[in-house]
């Protein structure tokens, strides 16, 4: 039986090379717009800018995004966006940006200071338009109802969790990738990979979402390292900013699980950036979780591009080696040790992920603490068992 | 490479079994509710009322939905809400029902009249929140941007489409599925799958709607003999539930063609009800159309679960007969003529149908006057050539 789901998406999703140009008409009638932008993008936002303006919108536009956003950043940015008073608020960039610019949107009256918002459902609204447009492919944040923040004291990211962050429009338009670097590129395009398949496997997964998710793996299965290797081809960035709106798709109503629970240790504390955290993870907690997802596997692989043979078990393996085989031809370091981060700090790291119950309860295999350890171990020496 | 598209989907897709019990909290807040309701589901929503009276709402209940709605039907709706003053407006029911609340939701104010909003994005807004629950699978028009009128004088239907007309929040119930007649169950069925079957034929084809419809074709392909034979079979009703779901989610983006243009004038000289009009219609249109879509054809007989065997051509025939045997399996009538319509009419209804050009205009076989006259005729006297 189908079980039951709720699905929250923004009412408006823009897909397609060229479609910033959409964002103009998506703030007609505002006075007051709010705009958060990585750097790389302001050029491309001049001209929108310009056009709000003569329409008669006051327009605010600041670059202040940090990466992997502190609670201070994002406390900074409160302050004059609450003098400036926005009607609609625009987040144009990375995950840092949108999830920065949807706190904005719910925060910026005051009524209610960021570590109250942590969580599942404690944003108690929102009074402004938010529109979200993706520069990369990606954390999916442009459709997501979750932004993430780091404390920094605690070196832990947290999550806010709530449908008042799900923008109202979602701008996903490929051109905007395109001077995107191989390495931001390849690290994205795993994390957005890492979403299909931690929905896809997920326990508490969806037909509606499965449906979404296997096809997000087979479009970036065939697309990523072409778009690595050859950041200006449209078919590649396209397909890529596709399946990335899906990997966002899915996160609403079915989430992601032990990757990205064991990822934000790597993320908080040594500020390993996120998509790079889950890519460089992905392929040993498949490897700890294939007893519990033979069949999903076996249709992973498939859907990678292994021709169907053998038995299950042996397709399902084929998933895992096919994820690697993907990361390593994209760049993407294959053991932790290769970044500077001591083996010793293996017991922390491992409690830290086990504080984030949200993601691990998704997980299709139970993790304990020693689980956790070991599978950051394998991690580190960058140990796939064959 | 994968085109451009705009998707426009209620921000809130409610599915699954019980789910009308979130109609109340989805319309907390509201002062002045108007909801039009087929009869039978009256006693469904009973509690439901009760509660948002209790938590102070004024709610007007009107069963005043005429199938297949001709706009005097509509008008006659408008000037008690204009009185009423709704700051929400809540259609229950099957498409009509549906239909006849999304217009109303933009048109009680007065500012603009029913035939002035005819076409394609001619409505100029709407200032109530609209919600659609499903109560047949179905129509879609829960997520669709389309509604549809009768011209009795003009004997034509006519559709009304723009963005305004999708609902914020749609429900997909099963369970208010239960009680529908075998009759609706498959007519209604068949109206979903050629939702799917025509966007996944269409000329103006999308990858993101291909998936959705495929998989639709796939749910629906699997349960609708058994919904219509048990009505009672939850498993089956859920399936056609999310098909259905998902042939109104192809609607937007891409929507129907030829079956739709040519049932247009057997709904609107002939009373023939919509989902009937083109259950009966698909398999003569798809028989026309197989040239122009062979590869897509054998993929829906895979779909329909059609064994992959023989050449392209020949899995894609299977498609056309596999639609038929499930058609007729579901007591659909298999020619124009058990209906009492006279063959004479068929050029005039052939010339009608060539006014639907918005819907003709989707279809991947250009289609003559003289073919759609070849196509009513071989319909009227159920001859599908082998």
């Amino acid at each position: 039986m189908i079980p039951n789901t709720t699905l929250q998406w923004p009412a408006v999703m823009e897909f397609g090379a060229g479609k910033l140009q959409t964002l103009a008409d998506h703030l007609a009638g505002r006075r007051s717009i709010f705009i958060l932008a990585d750097v790389p993008v302001k050029d491309a936002l001049e001209p929108i800018i310009g056009e709000l303006r003569q329409r008669h919108s006051r327009v605010m536009l600041s670059t202040d995004v940090v990466p992997e956003p502190p609670f201070e950043a994002l406390e900074k940015l409160l302050e004059p966006v609450h003098e400036f008073e926005p009607d609609a608020v625009v987040g144009v960039g990375g995950g840092s940006a949108m999830d920065m610019a949807k706190l904005v949107a719910v925060l910026f009256t005051g009524e209610q200071k960021p570590h109250e918002v942590v969580g599942i459902g404690n944003v108690n609204g929102r009074q402004v338009k938010l529109i979200a447009v993706a520069t990369t492919a990606g954390t999916g944040s442009e459709v997501t109802p979750i932004a993430v923040l780091t404390d920094v004291a605690q070196k832990l990211k947290k999550g806010v969790v709530s449908p008042f962050l799900v923008p109202d429009v979602a701008i996903v338009d490929p051109e905007l990738t395109v001077s995107l670097p191989a390495g931001v590129t390849a690290a994205t395009g795993m994390d957005a990979m890492t979403h299909c398949i931690e929905a896809y496997t997920n326990r508490h997964a969806h037909p509606i979402i499965d449906n979404i998710a296997l096809e997000g793996i087979r479009l970036m299965g065939g697309a990523l390292e072409t778009a690595v290797k050859d950041g200006t081809d449209m078919e590649a960035r396209t397909a890529m900013a596709l399946g990335s709106l899906y990997g966002g798709m899915c996160l609403g109503p079915v989430n992601t699980a032990a990757v990205h629970a064991l990822a934000y240790p790597l993320g908080g504390e040594f500020k390993v950036p996120h998509g790079l955290s889950n890519s460089v993870l992905l392929p040993f907690v498949m490897a700890f979780n294939l007893p519990a997802c033979i069949t999903r596997y076996a249709n992973i692989a498939a859907a990678l591009g292994v021709p169907r043979a053998g038995s299950d078990e042996a397709m399902a393996r084929q998933a895992i080696h096919a994820v690697r085989r993907l990361s390593v031809s994209c760049g993407i370091p294959s053991s932790l040790k290769e970044f500077s981060i001591p083996e010793s700090a293996i017991p922390a790291m491992a409690a830290a992920a086990m504080q984030v119950k949200r993601l691990l309860g998704n997980n299709p295999r139970e993790i304990t603490p020693a689980d956790a350890e070991a599978i950051f171990r394998s991690a580190y020496h960058g140990r796939l068992d064959e």
